[in-house]
């Protein structure tokens, strides 16, 4: 007789995760005990020998709720009845920036990539669902910022990996069931101060009664559609970033060369050449001919490379950049985040940090 | 003293959208006698004489509810008074054809379409909203068909236009209130068996109120970001189309020639020229390049172009033809709707109609 359904799931989806670890290499489950990353530690413990690897368990204590520490031990002792070694409690200090999630999800990862590191692991397996991925979603949406924001999490992402996000958290609970674990419910899971509680316990449930079941389905979907399309738009944001700045360097250097031959002398930089090195210029004729959606991903990358740290250049920054290139009427510059100005002269769009 | 603001407000928003109209041409508004369709035809009213322009009303009876014919010659009776001529109310046959909403929608537009060619409107009014469309992306949303499904209804779209897809639907109300219109309230908009007044009514009220207010302008962003970012990733497929067209063919060629050699004679398309003009054939290592959101987005286009209707071809069928790229192990060909089959052949991947 083989495994339950649904323990046999979990377990293919954390063996095609696993399949691309080099032989010998330890893969380390992130649990919190509950029924995802209990079924996803269970998996891995059974997945791991069998494919030549060896597995391991972090557990993150947080110190913020009463009992955390006994939690975290609990976690730990469970480790080695699920075949996991090495297994390790990690006992974080949460910050306050950016809310109580995000801090709380800084500390964790810190750690985790600490612990990961100090034992050589080669991947950090994380036991988020379809669930989760559909609630990441809707935030994202809520949060209205693009085909990015919609894309949610990402199966693998440098060290880490999400078996499970095909899966649905039914599943991982059926297991934990069929292989006689008790999955501990984070009291956390269910604190309506959470926006993504919130949108677990009442605006999922109230789309699935109204549009009808499928739609974490329907959502994880959407996810992995606008990953493709962001991943394909940033690339091609990228090169076209990389030929605007090639075609604005070989207008500076013509020009040098011109106002050379002009004034017989040397080096006249003064016609176009006289932004410092580490600005960034971009000729208007290559970004003219990109779809709105690509030249306004260049301007972002621009902008950032000039200096403005990423997550304080806005969507309004970035359409006032663009109206240098598709409304120009001799406009001023523009400010950007972190003293950054974006200017256009003649054909070339300059993004410099101003002296100061 | 002016107008009230959200008078103020309709009016900017139907200038803007009548600025483009040759003038002395004629704008139609499409009125039910709702808010938004009243407010907009308020607007049209007022605005079209100051640009050169006429104004026009239509209103379509789907003659599905008692007294339907009365109230579209009250909202007739209403365009003199807003300065509105022709007007007309135009009955339609509402077929079954893909369930109520679509059926009624389908006749609504072919109404609007004949009756627009026949006055030789240059454009067709609509008066959707920022509601509106947040209630449209959530649609598309649940289908979890992509990028493409989220970007909602376009401001301008051949004959049609939607000056008030950045207006929220209180300001409608509001522009009515203050002109001493009074919209009338279609039923069709209470009945809950329509999925889209579920949407309204149940899912877009918990989610403002679960994550903030701001929802349906977020959702709307959205919109208008996916809708950049699908055109211009489709603008991507279409020339990467043609590129591995003409590979294809210039590689049909070469090995024509080829054979012309070896066998001395004039022509001896066996080795790769065997398919009929009407296949499409693609060159695969053109195609092997490209970012899979692109590679699946031409992919989908040649099977269109090789006969599938459009609307059947699911992401099921492009992913096993794009197995056929990236997973090859000279599996079969892959059946697509109508009878159209892809194969691979050497370096050449062909969409063909079966003959039969």
């Amino acid at each position: 007789m083989g495994p339950h359904p649904a323990v046999a799931d979990v377990r293919r989806a954390v063996r095609a995760a696993l399949a691309g670890l080099p032989s010998g290499s330890l893969a380390l489950v992130a649990a919190s005990g509950g029924a995802d990353s209990l079924a996803l530690a269970a998996a891995a413990g059974f997945e791991a020998p069998r494919t030549g690897l060896a597995a391991g368990l972090l557990t993150v204590d947080h110190g913020l709720q009463e009992g955390s520490a006994a939690q975290a031990a609990t976690v730990v002792r469970l480790a080695s009845r699920l075949g996991l070694d090495p297994a390790e409690a990690l006992r974080v200090e949460v910050g306050r920036t950016g809310g109580p999630e995000a801090a709380a999800r800084d500390a964790r990862y810190a750690a985790l990539e600490g612990a990961a590191e100090r034992l050589g692991a080669a991947a950090v397996l994380l036991g988020h669902t379809r669930d989760d991925q559909a609630e990441t979603v809707l935030l994202g949406l809520a949060r209205g910022s693009g085909t990015r924001s919609l894309s949610g999490m990402s199966a693998e992402s440098g060290l880490y990996r999400r078996p499970l996000l095909e899966l649905s958290r039914a599943t991982t609970r059926a297991a934990c069931a069929a292989l006689g674990l008790d999955p501990w419910d984070d009291p956390h899971n269910a604190d309506p101060r959470f926006t993504r509680v919130r949108v677990r316990e009442r605006v999922l449930p109230v789309l699935e009664g109204e549009l009808g079941p499928g739609v974490a389905e329907a959502l994880a979907r959407t996810a992995r559609q606008c990953r493709e399309d962001a991943d394909a738009l940033d690339a091609w944001a990228e090169s076209a970033f990389a030929s605007a700045q090639e075609a604005a360097r070989e207008a500076a250097r013509e020009a040098a060369r011109e106002a050379a031959r002009e004034a017989a002398q040397d080096a006249a930089p003064e016609a176009g050449g006289d932004f410092a090195h580490s600005d960034i210029a971009l000729a208007v004729a290559e970004l003219a001919g990109l779809p709105g959606a690509v030249r306004r991903r260049v301007l972002r990358r621009a902008a950032v490379a000039a200096g403005s740290p990423a997550g304080s250049v806005s969507s309004a920054h970035i359409l006032a950049v663009d109206r240098l290139l598709t409304d120009w009427r001799g406009q001023r510059g523009i400010d950007l985040p972190a003293g950054v100005v974006a200017v256009r002269r003649y054909g070339t769009l300059i993004l410099a940090r101003k002296p100061g």
